[in-house]
């Protein structure tokens, strides 16, 4: 039952073949072979759109320095509160884009609150020397609560954005797990609702290590060339990176790793809503499961070696919990079984 | 005739069937994982030490993050003036320290001069406020040109170190390559001889992507979980490196590549030695070869689809160049085949 | 009617008295001079408290360089969201930090509540990779609001920092003007309520430029030598600030400064409650007033040459304010003449 | 003997009488007053061109932020290896640009050579990625070793900028030094001769704290005003700077008071040269004076209160100095005094 995160994954046979598969030859190292823009056209069909492509070690790293491309001194990226870009980089935002701050703009189930966005962003635009001048705006898809931004909703924040000629950032870490859900092409999720910069990952939907940054209009990408060196981010056999996204992307293998990752979700939402005693604290949207459970039966799946966390209930949710329950987060990812679900199941008793 | 550099290769079958071994089942994320802990306990026993083991994403990173984690505001590391951590790191030592800098000490052969060191570094230590303060010392094994610091050599250098109470980083992206000209034990080459960290390099000899960052006082490495974080550089899934390091350190594979590699550039030195128009620039200690050609050589073995590069001569080596000549750098590898030197030494005419 | 702020106010004649008088002689550059150390001994005697002093060119350096002194990679600091540290440095103490975070945490009246600060601080300590680690709290005396701390509420933020083992930083741009409403001694409202480290203003309270950045506990203080420099923030002749600071702290004359500012203060608030059509947005405490005005009076005093500025309504704040009114902040400084006053007074009709 | 350095001086009478003329009143804070913008006119005749000026506190902040204002991520400047910039800033030019690297570009008499400096120039530019990219180039005027570039060496090192399209940056921490030995224009030695952007210094020639950044094009200045604030630099009270600078250059106050040093100096060369154990290292330009003396004299000169250092004989120098000699450094200010000097000579013996 190892529900803690996608990351607990490995990788998928198809991956790691693709890794053999192309291990003998020679290749230009960083980036400059053959196989690194293969990957690119790749991206440019499956985007329907000319793209800049750039890998990255880790989506820390692939948010950081999307805000840095566009970024400012003295400038101001906006997120919501519980983003990854705000809450789990470990000041990797800060520091890689050398001081910028990154602002919280509340709203409900994860999701930046359009309106709100446009009023914090009024005093930063145009800039102030002392409050500093806003640079991005970045949105998570699908969200940290599990749920997923519609298009429409992307619309209405990129509306804003445009309002204030500010780049729209998607961080995409589950990118094809929010993709299965809207059942939309990934051009409609992105550059056709206004998204200028995705964080695409494939690295928790079954690569072992497979980030990328991608631009739809490569001219903001004109300083990434020396913002990944700079930070000790350029691969040298950059190829294995692209090697992964080669299978990833073939024959839709990515679609179908999170198709199973977010029916695996949906088995545990069943199960919990089935379940006497356990409830689902907001609805699941993609492969993130929130649940209340009474605490003996948190203690039991621990016990039994389950793997899951306990999680902050949000400010101003107006979750009810009980004293004697409380909050798990459970992800689902290519590799859960549905064995496992039903093992859940029972525990739920 | 793929001599343009090691990071050309791709990975050694080996090394990707490790990847498609470990690619099942669930592990914690972000280094916390059983097969982590494994590998940090074959390179205690591998160097006969107690070591704490940092899994980067590249050598740039590793170099900088081995300064930093030693490093003062207003610090100074010391380096040869050919280093990579000086001249190929693209400023990400500078950046990754908040502003650390990199003063160069000359020597030959690649190498620094100790008593050069000891003289370049009182000004340093103890640090005045204006010039700054002496944080470390760096030394490439093998060297940036090809050569080898003896164990002797390495003494001579961390002898300074001692004296001024400074710690000794060794960029280790060559250090299998160091170890088989050598012929001695990890630990010989390292702390027996008053190394400190290790820049443990996987990823040119055979890897994908494996590089390590270790430390033979787990104590100098204590800021390093939240360096590595705040740089982007923390791998979720870091059980793909540890992968490649189980099988890169079992039955002697790392050293065995590394020997291959060698055998070829010493193949490339007969060749050019035996040649009558062409001459080494200086002895091959490693994998890296440094010739002078004549430029009708050298176009023709461009022509002939040969990848090898034209190196600056060093300031102050008193190398003589003729007019019509070039020098060049060649780098073998594990995935170089006899047949490339033969068909190069076909082109020496 | 200069409100706008008291840093449109020049210098005090005493302050540039005493420079006109130390501007002869030798003396050793870069802090190490006697007036150097005679300041830093006045400021032993006025804080009742062994001290480390450091001059800086501005407020927005102390606080960057308080949090810097005790920070950490991936720290974070605590502060109010109305905080200057937080809201008006330009990202300077992001930067200055290499990549520290300010994390808000609400509070009325200006002031951070100790209990949502602990629940804030909770999942930053012990640090997590991910999410980082407390590195200190940060309180401004008297507040942005233009309210004061009474010492009991600065014990009571020191009391959870204690508890985490945090540093407390005091910024104290308008340090004299709470000084003067609390009617204690400086030693009573700071590190006997468990302040650590002050950035006590002398600039907006008659001196040309004069910030000091003061450690109750010198041992805090080590790195600060190195990061004034490495910020360029080192004066040459450091001595220019310290003949103001004893000007400053002789006789009395800050204390005496304050008091007319606060006075004037406090007739710019009997005006207004006076006034028929205008009150007060909430209670002012110390030299900043914030008041509700009809538009149309607002427009009159700009009219008449009148410098103020409007307030954004602060989130939360519960304030009724009507359509055809705005919120202004008015600043009184040690020059503001009572004349102003009642010109201004007679405008509010 | 006040030799030690010219910022061990304290004010002229002149400068603190303007700051006390303009103490009173009211004046935008931040830079925005109305004698802000007269020392900015000031400069435009001074100099017969457009220019955008910037207070700042410090010459390494001017000197930083010069480089700052052109600068790249993985930039690179070019300086002498003795320049400020390079040695005496504590790493604030590394630290304030965020991670660019100064190369050191040697030449005799403290000046750049300027075919070394193309030499050096090229492999950067254009940029690699791996290596950086050029930045800017830095010299200095008057030099750190008390010299002065003709204005045609001035150009000649220009020229180099020009064919690599870089900008050329002056420190001219004693720019006034420099004018008076070379009895030009301030244009003919900036602009004119293709400099771009000028660290003006007044605080080692009589100032208390008055460092300007010059921009002969605005719009190189672009992001200066974000620059100042991040990094702490932007002073409230600017107008205290601007007070100075209008004293310091009314009626040429300015190039007295440097004509007076530069004759102080000269009178220590005639001692120097006509005492029969001591000589010049080398010749006097401005207010440096750099001398061999016996280790007695020394000796004497100390025990009697001079204040003078030491200074490291440059490397490949060929300077010959005894056994029993030293070099050093004296410097003399505005404030020098005849009578210390005779005394001084009397010590020569």
């Amino acid at each position: 039952m190892f529900f803690a995160s996608d990351n607990w994954a490995g990788a998928h046979p198809k991956i790691s073949a693709a890794l053999a598969e192309h291990g003998g030859g020679f290749n230009a190292a960083y980036g400059a072979g053959e196989i690194d823009r293969a990957v690119e056209r790749r991206f440019a069909e499956i985007f329907e759109h000319e793209v800049s492509v750039w890998f990255l070690p880790t989506g820390t790293a692939a948010n950081s320095l999307a805000v840095a491309s566009v970024g400012h001194v003295g400038g101001v990226a906006f997120a919501h509160p519980d983003a990854h870009i705000r809450e789990d980089e470990g000041g990797a935002p800060e520091f890689l884009t050398a001081g910028m701050r990154v602002r919280p703009v509340p709203g409900p189930d994860g999701k930046m609150d359009a309106a709100l966005l446009r009023e914090t962003i009024k005093p930063f635009s145009p800039g102030a020397i002392n409050q500093g001048r806003a640079s991005a705006v970045s949105i998570t898809q699908a969200t940290e609560a599990g749920t997923v931004y519609s298009t429409s909703e992307i619309a209405g924040i990129s509306n804003v954005c445009r309002d204030f000629d500010l780049p729209l950032h998607m961080d995409g870490s589950r990118f094809a797990n929010a993709m299965v859900t809207l059942d939309c092409s990934p051009a409609e999720m992105t550059w056709r609702q206004g998204v200028d910069i995705l964080s695409f990952g494939g690295t928790k939907n079954g690569c072992w290590c497979a980030e990328a940054l991608i631009f739809f209009d490569p001219a903001m990408a004109a300083e990434m060339p020396y913002l990944r060196k700079r930070s000790g981010l350029l691969f040298s056999k950059n190829r294995f990176i692209a090697a992964q996204f080669l299978a990833y992307l073939e024959d839709g293998l990515w679609l179908d790793l999170a198709r199973h990752a977010n029916a695996m979700a949906a088995q545990l939402v069943a199960a919990i809503e089935a379940a006497p005693a356990t409830r689902m604290a907001w609805a699941c949207e993609a492969n993130e499961v929130f649940a209340i459970l009474p605490m003996a039966i948190y203690e039991r799946i621990k016990t039994e070696g389950g793997h899951l966390y306990p999680w902050q209930v949000p400010a101003g949710s107006g979750l009810a919990v009980g004293e004697d329950e409380t909050v798990v987060r459970m992800v689902t990812s290519f590799a859960t079984e549905a064995s496992e679900i039903a093992r859940f199941a029972e525990l739920l008793g």
